[in-house]
Order: structure tokens, then sequence, then C-alpha cells
């Protein structure tokens, strides 16, 4: 199978900024181990701060792949555009976020996304997009 | 008279997918008939699936046109960069949707660009757009 | 085809009052000039200031035409019961609003009718009502 | 015992239109029957789409009558004209309604009128009238 | 001056039903001496239960008065197009309530007359018409 | 036909206390006139103060009983476990209130159970059992 | 009949200040006026920009008036002090506003003093407190 | 390493109702799968519909369990008696539901557990309590 | 003086876990104390983590006890049917909250119980019963 | 120790209005009675009417005495200044209501001052300044 | 250019208390080192605890100075007299606040006082006084 | 010190549109004269129209900057991401607005970003540039 890992806005300094709450390990070093733990699968990923570009991104992987893993970050709350991105594509998305969302700011307890998502898995750090995997593996 | 055309975000995927909802024709064959039924006036087409993108948009187009026709899709209902963008402009703006908004989920209702649009043409599909060329036209 | 038009509540005073928001033309002027621009088609219009009125009008024009043009005025925000009429009728509904409802009291964005129509014309002044002709002539 | 029903606005549609939500009876037919099951009451039936028409309707029936059963139908939750009618007046209300409204939109949950009604009877077709009649004879 | 005296729903009962609240005055009884009271300017009456009488009603008095007294009783708190109607003639209104609508239902709190009108006067009972009366000559 | 009686918290205390609201009868005396009303149906009857025990009374009536009525008194407005007891069942249910919950406090306005019931019979009293029986007899 | 009048913040520089929204008369002079309007009655007037002083002006003047002209100004939105004092007196309480509140912010609309007074009069300047005298006059 | 699963109300109907949702699958079935799967854990699994005894089963299995994967159903959106149990003990939740909670009644969007968790897993179905397992296991 | 102690969920606990914030103190040990200091009065105490059992608990304690003193924990929040056993009983009851609830959620600032409760008693810890024991006496 | 006593507005009315509600005793004269009860600590009582005189008072009492008694009774509700003042005091403040409150408009239930309090006493009239006493006394 | 500095409620316990949050500097001090850093100017300086006195204090510093610098403390979010007085002076008011409310309680988000003010300052501690001085000097 | 300049949407007109409330100014000459001000430190100017790109420009001035003076313009009201950008960084922020947003919509009142930042500054047009350039000085 093919999946594709997308990942939002201030992502691109996980492991670099915040380390007593996102831990010290950047996305790309946990990739490459979680390529390792499914080897017989194939992922694609990418990250951008840029919503239109997860949008269109959203589009292109869904041509390419059978499962999207999608952690929205602060879009999550915000984009209705991502959401339609989702709703118009085949392609199963599973919604990740690394910390307990519900745990913080009442603006982080809404999703535009997840009623277009196939399941949500909160809380559980980079572990989440192991059993994200594992979800669109049936 | 020159007008201007501006599609959102997911819009690039009109024809495509959901063709139940938003039939079997992409915009850029329907763009060909209208400029057929239309051939006095020059109509100048842009998309883009970035916010900040449409909002350079709005500048440039009402630079170069009489009358911008403007379907914001999913950023309608969140961006206020957008309608400071259509307020700062003098170029007058139908604000045009394919489906029907208030058939559907209560977030589609609000239209941040509807106060600073001349007009607003809901649920009539791309005859939407036809129709806002002749409001356009007066 | 033949085609209803419907004003509700203080759409009689048009042209006569408040010249400076909607103008000095009349329904009734207004009225002869667009049938004469649809020569092959039959306008049956009708007014009323009374909610129930319009109510047994929309239950009778149904009845008669093909499509029906409706400025509820006031009662766009107000008629559950215009809105249950619109919903048990099988004619088409084009909901049309002289002004831009969007620049004024926040109580004139809520439209219980717009649901059970077909599509919604809105800020385009008398303009509005032979678009939503040609909107119903597809 | 000399019991008024009054039905509010688009019920004298019932049996036309819309039947697989509230069937092929008209209202009329359905009187016969309920007449005849109470042949020892004698029951005054009347209907109007205007809401004023009813607040006269509830007048003139209360000098009339022991008892009334009311369906306001989408009056229900807008008038509070009819609700102060129903308070002013001695005569004990029975509020009927065919569907059930709380599978509806939320703006039906809302009734003006149960406050100053003895008592409701929701989503019980037809057959609510007659359950009414028992209420109201004890 | 010629005034117009505008009552809205169920005032029609006044004096006949909850003489506790209301008093046992009739209107009919109570305008006579208010007319006796001001014999120098001419007082028109009129009373519906039908809010699109109220509006044509409205319509006709600004064409023949100086000045019009108020009271829309249920209607105040839900009706726009009485609201509109004020809005769209030149004449003054003074809003008058019998009761102190504030120590009622919450949903009485609210008028959608107020903004369109000049001066509201509430809780005086019969007193707060001639109070309307004297506010009108200044 | 064999018709479930259910009835939630504080119920078995009717009768013995709050008489000048609720009467001076106790529910088992009631019952017992229901049944002699009724001889040709079987009518089996539960009471418990615990939500849970009237989840599990719901899933067991629904597999001995053609209809149930059920008056979830206090947990009407606050119980989704009782609701969803209530679809997940194919046993047609009457919900039943004794008192006007319109003329109490607002939280009495929202029922949970009423969108996965057939209908609602409310503020008739004890009467209401019996027209509840009378709506699942057709 | 003795007749405290009592005005609360930013009154004491009525024509001083923004004379276009609130005339050239200062209340000192008016006072006057009303005074000699009404030469039977007994006019003692008070006013501060302090909550506190005027609850303390609510206790005193109830001991030496019959009845009590109150613009409480910006406390009217505010002060729930004012609202206690006015409950705990006897004295009956007209309260007055010079402009008209509901063509204001909408925090204006909220008054917590008119539950606890006799009538309100809102929006006629001056003439409101004349109107009130009357008012108290009977 | 011993993990407590505990279900919620209703969850005894799991396989028995509403296949065409939940699927044909009982959960004991299932929980058997599961252990087999996770042959060197030891896992205990609790089922009640009353609120109360599911506070007392987590108090219990918090004694005898390093981890427990709780399903509250419909008590997630009401209970908060079992947020705060959640939050006296120590062992680690990982909260899991069924369907997807988004897709369905905005009530259903508000979980008081949540913030008592470690993560939640949301509309994975069945294998949603399999990723709790790694969740916990980590 | 006989008089009820009645606890609710999570509150068997007490003294056990989360001793930071409830103390160290077991809620047994506590009432040997305050029975001791009451020697003159016979104290009755219950707990359940169970709503039903506790709405049950208070119909018994009112026959047997002239006052009772409850903590519903979590349950003061959500549970109406504890609030209508309250006042479905004569017995005066004092409610008492060890921790000072308005320091923590908003949602624990809502209590169903107070308008049933005689006084209530809050974060002053296990001195609250105390007071409550004092309030009882008089 | 020494306890300072602080009431807020139109508390100095006690015993002399309403005395239905809040009984024929004035402060002082139980203030006597409370300071025989207690002769070993030293009370200090202070009454205004004016917020800003209260803010003051709580930092000149902080200054003298180990505890503050502090009714701020309307202030309660909208006073941000008192709750400021408290917070930034060392001295525990333990807050008490005369009346219930919670049976009061819903304005009345929200208190700026508890988050800043130690603990609240509510509805057990003047005896609330005993137990007060107390719990300040341990 | 005269500028009038004006603080509201607590603010009198400068540099006293909380000193972790405000510092260790009194105002008194800081406004010595504010002059001598602006020589040229005169400073005038008021502080109170009272609302209605600082409503007068505005009055009056607006007859004598250019500017007024404005910290209304806990009255930024309570306090419609204040504004009133700052709308109804022609002297330029700069908002200042020395903490960033709105890393506090969502109350203090609001301010009643800026859409009165010229400008505002927030969050800069009391350099915020100096920005503000130089704000008024252009 | 080195301090970065950010501008969002829309700013890129500055000076060139509406100069009737921005004046005619652009931000470039403004910023030369902003530079030649403070001629000891070094300014970084960016300015964007996409969300994200300020996302990305926020994590590269921090790196490069020991201050940050951002604008977010539309994007303050709307964007978590550029709050979660700032609150990731560990450079301070101060955000500037030129015009009073309080005197606007209601939606420009509600800052995302304000919590992150060090401090606020609005409504004194580009002179708050300046004082933010002396607030990061200290």
């Amino acid at each position: 199978m093919k999946v594709g890992i997308l990942n939002g806005p201030n992502l691109n300094l996980l492991g670099k900024r915040e380390p007593e709450i996102y831990g010290h390990q950047g996305f790309e070093s946990y990739l490459e181990k979680l390529q390792a733990d499914f080897p017989e699968h194939e992922i694609q990923y990418r990250q951008s701060n840029v919503e239109g570009e997860l949008v269109s991104a959203l589009h292109e992987l869904a041509e390419e792949c059978e499962g999207i893993i999608f952690n929205p970050a602060a879009f999550t709350h915000t984009s209705i555009a991502l959401a339609d991105a989702a709703k118009s594509i085949d392609c199963p998305i599973i919604e990740v976020h690394l910390s307990n969302v519900y745990q913080r700011e009442s603006f982080r307890h809404k999703s535009y996304l997840s009623p277009a998502a196939k399941g949500v898995i909160t809380g559980l750090g980079l572990k989440g997009y192991e059993l994200a995997m594992r979800a669109l593996l049936g």
C-alpha cells in the first residue's frame, strides 16, 4: 500500500523547539523508523505551512496513495478549505494530533476536518502516526 | 468591458470529482462557452487554492478589470483577508456560489465577503457566472 | 413559460419612498419593461403585506406557473410559514433581494426561505428580477 | 361539549402535497370520521394561513366552545400574538402537531404556544386530533 | 394636528379580558375621553390582529396624519415588516406599551420597532397614550 | 398487544408527595384502572431511579413488548444514554410527561428522547398514559 | 406632591458638551422651567457620577418624596445595585432616557432598572421629564 | 501488562442491533480475538449501563491494571463523574469510540473524559481497541 | 436532631487519592470526630457513586431525618433528578462542596441542586460539614 | 484574631425594609450579638454603597485583620475591581450571601469575587456571618 | 503640552503588592522619572478607586490638559460610564494596561473604553506610560 | 539590536489605497525614516499576503533577530497557525495595528496572536511601529 503523510503548519519545527512538549525527535528521523517498520509499504511525506499548498497536496496524494495520514495542526480548527478537499477525494484519511488538544484552549476542541476523516487519533505523540498506518492497513 | 473571474480552493477539481453535485463540466470548458456568449468583452480567469494568492489576485485584477466575479469557495466563510482586499479596491465584485449554501452546514451560511461585494448569486450552478456577467454589464 | 413574481411587505411603496435607496421606479413600471424583454413568456405579478396571503399566493402560483420569483422582503427573516409553503410546492423558486442585506442589520442575514429556494440573487436591485427570469429559463 | 378545531398555515394542502410525509387524507375527510366517532359532541372547524385571522378565530371559538384543539403549524415557532391570544382566553387548548417536530430543524423545537396550552400531543399524525378530543373530554 | 392611533393584536379584547392586568376600560371608551381632552386635535383610530394590515395602516396613516401612536403588542417582538414600514414613512411614531414589558418574559424585552420610533413609553397603562399625544404635540 | 410502561426517577413518590401538583393517586392504583380499561392487552410496568437500569429495562421491554410508554422524568433532559437505547430498539416508544414542562424551567424544554420517540404527550397528567395506549394501539 | 429627580453620570455636562446630540440647555435651566410648569408640586433635584451615591440618594429621596424620576444614564446598563435600591423602596420610579437608546450600541438596550420601575420613557429628550411628572401625578 | 477494558451503556447490544452501523460482531467474540493477539498481556473486561458502576469500575481497575481502555459511549458527553474518576486515578486511560462521533449530532462532539485521558481514538470501529492496546504498550 | 449526610461519586476515595488537594483524612474518620462534636445529635451517613441510588437515599433520609447535608460532587452540575428529589421532600438540605468550585472549570460553576437547597457552603473543606451541622441546628 | 466584616450596597437598609425577606433585625444589633458570641476576637465592621470605597476598605482591613467576611451584595455580580482587590491582598476572605441567590434572577448566579475568596456561604441568613467567623477561626 | 495621567482601582497598591507581577516600583516614583524624561511637558496625576470620581476626573482633566493617559484597570471591562465620559470630551485619550490582559481571564479581553480612545498600549508595563506620552506628543 | 518587521495581508497597498484612512505614506518610505531614527539598530522588513509564508517568516526572523514587530492585519483575527508560530519561538513580539480595531466590526476585536505577544499597540498609525521599536529596546 502507498500511504501519504501530510503535516501542517509549524510541524517543520518538530524536535527543534519546545522539546518539553513535543520531544527531541524531528519528524524526518521518525519517518525513517516508521518506514523501516513497514517495509512492504511506501510512505510519501509532505509538509507545508501554507493552507492552500496542503489543499493541493491532498488533491495530489489522493491520486497516488491508497490512504492519507493528515496532521493539519492549527489549520484543524480554522480551515474549511482542507475539509472540503478531504471530502472531495475518495482516499481515506486518518487525522492525527500529537498532543491531547482537549487539555488545551477551547478553540482547539473544534475540528473542521474530523467529519471528513475516517478516524481520529489524538494525544499519543508520534506513536499516533504508527497507529494511523495500522488503521489504514486494516 | 474587461472582467476578471477568480475561483477559490478546490474549484480546480470541478468536473473531475463529485459530479453528482457539481456536474461533469470542468470550469475551463465552461469558460470557453461563456467567452463565446460575450464576444465583445474580455474575460480573464485565475484560480488558486492559496488564500494569499487570491488576495494578490484581487489587487491585480482590480488594476486591469472593470468588474470581478469571485467564487471564494471555502474561504467565503473564514477569510477576513479576502474581505479586506475586496474593500480596499474600487472594482465592483459579484460573489458567486455554485451550490445553495443554505442547504448545507450552518458554517457555510456566513460570508465575510458579502458586505464588500456589490451583489451575491447563490445556488444556480455555472449559470451563476453568466448572470454575474450580466449584472456587471448592467 | 409562465412565471409568477411575488413581492412581500412594503414593496408596494417602491419608487414612492426612500428613492435614494430603492430608486424612483415603481415595480409596476419595471414589470412592463420586464414583460417586454421576455415577450414569449407570461409573467403574473402579485404583492401583499400579509404573510398568510403570500402563503396562499405561493400555493396558487405553483398551480399555474413553472417558476416563481419571490422577494419576501422582511418576511425573509421571520417567516417559517412561507418557507414551509415553498417546501410544499414543486415549482422552483428564485429568491430575490433588492439591497445587499449583508451590509445591513445582522437580523437580515438570516433567511428561512433560502433552504427551500433553488437559488438566491441579492443586492443587484431590480436587475435581480431579470436575472432570476434567466435563471428560471435555464 | 362543543369543541373548536383550528388549523394554521399550509394545512389546507393536507392530503394534496407531500403525501409521503403527511399521508393522502385531506383534513375535511378526516374531520367527518372524527365527528362520527364523537356523535354526542359538536366540532367546529376553521383553517387560515393568516396569523391575525387565527388570533381572531381563537377569540371567537373561545366564546362558543368549551375546548379548542389547535395546530398552529409554522406559527408555533414564531407567533407571540397567538400565544397571547391563548393566554387571554379561558377555554382550554390542546396543541397538536402531526409530525414529530423534534426530528426536524432545531427552530421547530421551540413553541411559543405550549406554555399557554393545557397539553401538547406531537408526532402521532391525525390520530393526535382524536387523542386531543379525549383529553378535552377528560 | 391629526394624530393616528394604531393598536395591534389582542388589543380588541381590552377591558373584556384579564381586567386584573389591563383594567375594565375598553379602548373605545378611553378614546372618547382622550379626544375630549384634546379637542383641537383630530384622532384617527385603527386596530387589527393582522400584521400585514398594520403595515398597510402605517402606510395610510402616514399620508393623513402628522404623528402616529403605535402599540404593536405581540408584533413588537417579532415583526421586522412593521419596523420596515415605520422606517419607510416620514411621520414620527411614538411606541406605547400598556404593561411594563421588562417585568415579563425575556422575549418581550426586544423591540424591532423601537429603533424606528421617535420615542417609547412603557408600563404606564392607558395614560401612556395621553403622554404620547403630548410628546407628539411637542 | 403487550405494552411496557416505564417510569423514571422520583415517580415512585407519585401520590405521596406534592399532591397539589401531581394529585393523590399513586401510579400503581392508576395502573390497575388502566389495565381494567384495556382488558385485551397486557401491561408490564417498571420504575427505577437509576438511569442505567432504565437503559437495561428498555432493552428488555423491547424484547417482550410491541410498544413502550416511557416517562423518563428528569432524565428526559440529561440522558443521551436513554436516547441511544431508544434508537437501538425497534419497538415504538410514546414519551409521556405528567406536567406541562413548557411552563417550568427552561432546562425542561429540551428532550434528548423525543427524536427517538414515535410521539410525545405532555401536560395531560395520568390521562396521558391512557392516550399513549391508544396511540400505540393505532 | 413632592417629586425627586435623580440624574446619573455625565449628565452634569448636559448643555455644555455634544450639543448637537443633547441640545444647548443645561439641566438646571430646564429644571426651573419644569418647576414653573408644576407650581403646586415640589421638585427636589440631585445628580452624581458615583453609583453608590445614587444608591444612597434613592434611599433618601424615598423617605422624602412620593415619586422619583430617575435617569441612571450609563449605570442603567450595568448597575444591579441601583436596581436593588429601587426594589427596596416603596416610592414609584419613572425611568427616563433622553436619547433613543435603541438606536445606539446593543449594550444600551439592556436596563437592570426597568423591572423595578413603574414605567419607562425613552427618546423624548428633556420633554421626557415633564411626561414623567405627569405619569407620577396620575 | 494487565489492561482493563471498560464499556459503557448500550454496548452490551453490540452485534445484536443496528449491524449496518456497528457490524455483526459482539464484543465478547472480538475480545477473544484481541486476547489471542496479545497473549503475553492480560485483558480484564467489564461493561455496565450504570454510570455509577462505571465510576466504581474505574476505581477498581486502576488498582489492578497498568492501563485502561474506556469507551464511555453516551456518558462521554454527559458524565463529569466519570471524568472526575479518571482524574482521580493514576492509571493511563485511552478513550475509544467506535463511530466517528464528529459525523453525528453536535452534542456528541463534546467529551468530558478527553481532558483526563492520555489519548483518544475515534471512528475506527473495533480496530480502535487494538490500537489502544498498542498505545498503552508504548 | 437526626441528620443525614449524603456523599456523591468519587468521595469514597477521599483521603486515599489526590491528598494534596483533598487532604489525608478519609471521610469515615472525619465522621467519627464530627459525631463526637455533636453528641446530642444522631448522624446517619451514606455514600454512592450511582445517581439513582442518591435519589433513593434522599427519599429515605427525608423519612428519617430532620435535616440533610448533601455533597453531590460531580452530580451537582449534571443531575436534574437529584434536584427534583430535593424539591419533592420537605427536609431542609445544606449543599456542601469541599473545594472552591469557582476556581475550577466553568462547568463546575453551575449547580442544579442549589435552588432546591436551603443554603450552600463551598470551599471550606471538611470544615464545611461541621458548619452545615450548625446551620441545620439553627 | 481580628476579623473585618464588610457589607456592600443596600445592606444599610437591613431590618428596615423588606422584612418579609430579610427579617426585622438590623445588622448593627446582630453585630452586637455576634461580638458577644466571640468575646476573645475583635470584629471591625464597615459598610458602604460605593464600590470604590469597598475596594479601599479591603485594602485597609487587610492591613489590620487576619480574616475578612465580605458580603458584596449586588457588586458580587458586577465588580471586577472588588475581585482584583481581593486577589491583591493576602488576608483570607469568606464571601457571605444572606439569601439563596440561586433561587433568584440568573444574573445573581455569577460571582466575580468567589474565585478570589477562600470559601462561600450562601442562603443561611445572618447565621452565615457566624459560620464565616468559625470558618476563619479554623 | 499638559498631559493628565489617570489611574483606576487598586493601582494605589502598585509596588506594594504582587511585586512578582507588577514589579517593586510604586507609581509615584515612576512618575518622577517620567516627568524628568519630559521636562518640557507638565504631567498631572490622579488616582481613584471610585468609578464616579474617575468620571469627574476625566471631565476636569479634559479642561486642563491636551492629552490624557488613562489606565482604568478593572473598570476597563465594566464601566460604560467611563466610556461615555471619554466620548463626551474632546481631549485625546491613550488607554494603557500594565499586563497583557489577553493572557488572563476572558472577561479582561473586553474594553468599553477602547472605542472612545485614540489608541491602546497593552502589556508593556510602566514603559507603556512613556510610550503613551510619545503617542500624545505625536 | 536586530529587529524584524513583518506585515500581513493587504498592507502592500499602504499609501496607495484608502489614503483617507491609512494616509498617503507607503510602508517602504516610512521604513527608511524609521531606520534613520534608529541608526544603531538593524531593521529587516518582510511582507506577505500568504498566511503560511508569514508562519515561515516568523520562524526565520526568530533565528536572526532579537525582537519582532508584527502587524498580522486580517490574520490577527483568524490565524491560529500564526499564534502557534509565535508561541514556538523565543523572540519577543510586539503586535501592532494601524487603526483602532475596537471602532470597527466586532470580529476585529478578537486577536489569536495577542496571548503569544509581549505587548500590543493599537490605533496609533505608523507611529505604532516606532513605539514598538522603543518597547523592544526596553
